[in-house]
C-alpha cells in the first residue's frame, strides 16, 4: 500500500483560503460570506466530521471582511472545532428548535444590516439551504436592511482549483480505488448477487485504505446495464452480463469518482464497440485538456467520438465534471459550461452512450489538470473490455 | 444470519402514506405538498438511490390533493421512477444551470396560483432546502398568489409513527449493528490506531448484512472520551482507555444507531460508575415509555438518574430521538419537545453525561414503542462497562 498524505492541513492553507475569499468579497463589496454547508465549513475551517449526516444541527461558519472565520455551532461540536486554526467559536445547546442559532448571527450580522451593507449566500446552482427556509426567512426578516448577494461564484471559483495537499488527498483515494477494481476479477463470480459483489467491493476498498464508500452504484444485465443510479439488485451475475460498478470512496474528506465495465464470461460485440468508443472518446479528451480550454471544448471534443455510435444522445446530460471535497462538483464537462479549465483543476472524465434497446454504457477516469496537460489519478481502464 | 426481510414495500404502502397526506392536506386547505429531500421523496415514491449524493441535480415529488405524487426528476433517474409505483414521471436533461427543473415545476404550480392556492414546503426544524434558494425564489417570483405553507408538522407526523415494514427493516439493521458490537473485543487490540479499528468494524457490519455504514464516530482517551463526533484519529489503544463506537449503519435505506463503551485492559473506577449511571438511566427510560407519555417526560425520567453524577449538564442537547431513513429524526426525547409518544414509534435512547475533567461518556439504545412498553431493536449493552 502506498504512503498516505498527512490527514488535515496546515493552518498557511486556510488564512491563504480565507485572505483568497476575503480579496474577492472586498472586490464584490461583501462584508461577510455566511456558510451552511459542510465542505465550505470544511474548506474555511479545517472542521471534519461525519456528524453531518444527522439533519437536526445547522452549522455556521462566518467568513469576515477581515481575520479568521467565526464559527456559530452548536455545542456538540465546540470541542472538535477547538482543533482547527478557528479561534472565535459561538455556540448554543442544540437542538433548539425555535432559535437554532438565529440570535447568535444576529448579532454577527446586525452591524453590517445596519450600515446598508451586503453578504454572500450560497444561493447558485449546485448548491442548498442547509438550514430550515423558514428560519432563514426569520434571520433576514430581523435585519431589515441587510442586502444578501449570490456568493456561489466566488465560493466555486477558489473551490475548483485544488492546492497540492488537495492533490495529494485525491491521488490517495483514486489509487485506492484502483487498486480496488483490480481486485474485482477475483471477487466476482457466475451466480453471485450483484448485492453481495457490492458489499465484496466496499470491503476490499477499506481493506486498500478507503475511510469510507459513500456512493457505490451499477448496474448488470445481459448484454449491457440500463440505468447506472440502482442500487444493486440481489440477480445473479450471468454469462453474457456486462457488469458496472461506479464508486465514489473517500479518504480525508476527499473523493475518488470512477467507474469500471466488465464482462461476465463472454462479451457481446455491441458492448465491446460501446467500450471502444468510449475508451477513445475518453483518451480523446485525456489528449486534449489543457489549461485555457473552456469547458464546451472539451465537451464538444468528446462528443465527437461518441457520435460514431450513440443512438439516444446518451443523455446524462455532462460528460465530467469537477471533483474533490463532492462527487461531483464545479465545473460540468458539458455544453451549457464555459468555465476556462486552469492548472490544478481536478476532474472526472465521463463519456457515456445509449446503444441497442435502453443500453447505456458509462467510462470514467479522474485527472488533474497540469500547465503541461492531464495527468491521470486513477489507472487507465483496460483497452478492450474486460472478460472475468 | 437472521433471514433479511424483503427489499422496498408494497404499493399500498406508498397508496396509504399518500392517503394519509392527501387527508391532512384537505385539513389544511393545502392544494399539493412541493417535496426536495431524499427521506420525503423515498416515502412517498420507493425512489431510492445513493445518487444523491451527487449535489448537482436537484429532485422534485409533488404530492397533489388527489392521486399518485408526479416526479419531476432529471431524465438519468427516469429509469429507476419507472420502477415505482409513479406513473406520471416529468424530465429534463440535467444538470440545465438555468432552468433545473423549474419550467416543469411552474407548469404543476400555475393553476394553483392563478386559483390563489396553497401549498406546503419543508420550512421547519430539522428540514434544509435541497434545491439551490436562488431557483427557489425565482420560481416563487413566477408564480404571484401561491401561497407557500410550512408542511414539516404534516410530513412528520406521517413519518414518525412507523409501519410494520419499515420496523422489520429497523430490526434488522439494529440487529446487525449489534453484531457487529459483539466481534468488537475480537476486532480491537492494545497498539491499534483507532482509525484502524473504525476500518476493521466498517469491514465486519459489512461481512454482517449492512447495505452501508454512513456513520461512525467515536473516541479514545485513558480514562474516558473527550468528544464524540470526531473522526478517528491514528492514536494507538492503549491500556487504560476507554473507547466508544457510535455507528449508523444502513439496509435498505433505514438506519440503526447506537454505541458502545469499552474499556481496554483496565476500566477506571469514574469510567465503571459513569457507565453504571448511564446503564440505569436508559432502564429507566425503557420501563418508562408508554403510548401517551410525552418526550419531555420521558426526557425528565432519563435525566433524574443521570444527575446523580453529571458534573457538567451533560450538553448533548437531548437524550435521544426519532430514527427511521435518517439518523436522526423528530421527534426529541429533549425539554423542549412535548411531543406525544406514539406506538410504532422508533426512537434512540441516548442518555449522556460529563465527568471528571471534560469527558464525556455515552450510552445509546434503539426500541420500537409498543402499545404493551417498549421493545428493543438494539441487543442491550452490557450491565458492567466491557474490559477488552
Amino acid at each position: 500500500m502506498s504512503e498516505a498524505p498527512e490527514r488535515g492541513f496546515p493552518e498557511a492553507e486556510f488564512a491563504s483560503r480565507t485572505e483568497r475569499a476575503q480579496k474577492r468579497m472586498a472586490d464584490q463589496g461583501l462584508a461577510g460570506l455566511l456558510l451552511l454547508t459542510e465542505p465550505e465549513v470544511r474548506y474555511f475551517s479545517g472542521f471534519h466530521t461525519l456528524f453531518w449526516q444527522s439533519p437536526t444541527r445547522p452549522w455556521f461558519l462566518f467568513v469576515p471582511a477581515e481575520g479568521k472565520p467565526i464559527a456559530v455551532i452548536p455545542e456538540i461540536g465546540a470541542a472538535l472545532m477547538r482543533k482547527t486554526w478557528i479561534e472565535d467559536i459561538r455556540t448554543w445547546s442544540a437542538p433548539a428548535p425555535e432559535d437554532d442559532g438565529l440570535s447568535l448571527l444576529t448579532e454577527i450580522l446586525a452591524p453590517i444590516a445596519r450600515g446598508g451593507g451586503a453578504i454572500g449566500v450560497l444561493k447558485g446552482h449546485e448548491t442548498s439551504l442547509r438550514m430550515p427556509l423558514g428560519h432563514y426567512e426569520r434571520l433576514l426578516a430581523g435585519l431589515p436592511g441587510l442586502k444578501v448577494a449570490d456568493a456561489t461564484g466566488l465560493v466555486r471559483a477558489l473551490r475548483m482549483v485544488k492546492s497540492e495537499a488537495e492533490i495529494a488527498k485525491l491521488a490517495h483515494i483514486c489509487a485506492i480505488g484502483s487498486r480496488t477494481f483490480a481486485e474485482v476479477p477475483q471477487l466476482a463470480y457466475e451466480g453471485q448477487p450483484l448485492e453481495d459483489l457490492f458489499r465484496a467491493f466496499r470491503r476490499e476498498a477499506l481493506a486498500k485504505g478507503a475511510d469510507d464508500i459513500p456512493y457505490l452504484v451499477g448496474g448488470a444485465d445481459q448484454g449491457g446495464y440500463h440505468d447506472v443510479i440502482s442500487p444493486p439488485s440481489r440477480r445473479p451475475l450471468t454469462a453474457g452480463d456486462i457488469v458496472m460498478l461506479d464508486t465514489g470512496a473517500t479518504w480525508d474528506g476527499y473523493f475518488c469518482d470512477f467507474d469500471r465495465n466488465f464482462a461476465v464470461g463472454r462479451a457481446d460485440d455491441p458492448s465491446r464497440r460501446a467500450y471502444d468508443t468510449l475508451w477513445r472518446a475518453t483518451e480523446a479528451g485525456i489528449a486534449a485538456v489543457r489549461p485555457g480550454m473552456t469547458c464546451r471544448n472539451h465537451f464538444q471534443v468528446m462528443r465527437r467520438v461518441i457520435a460514431e455510435m450513440d443512438d439516444q444522445g446518451g443523455d446524462v446530460g455532462r460528460l465530467g465534471h469537477g471533483l474533490g471535497m463532492q462527487l461531483t462538483e464545479w465545473p460540468s464537462i458539458a455544453d451549457f459550461d464555459e468555465t476556462v479549465i486552469e492548472e490544478n483543476m481536478v476532474l472526472t472524465l465521463e463519456p457515456s452512450l445509449g446503444y441497442g434497446n435502453g443500453r447505456i454504457m458509462v467510462h470514467e477516469e479522474n485527472i488533474v489538470v497540469r500547465a503541461d496537460g492531464v495527468h491521470l489519478l486513477s489507472k487507465r481502464a483496460a483497452r478492450e473490455l474486460p472478460v472475468i
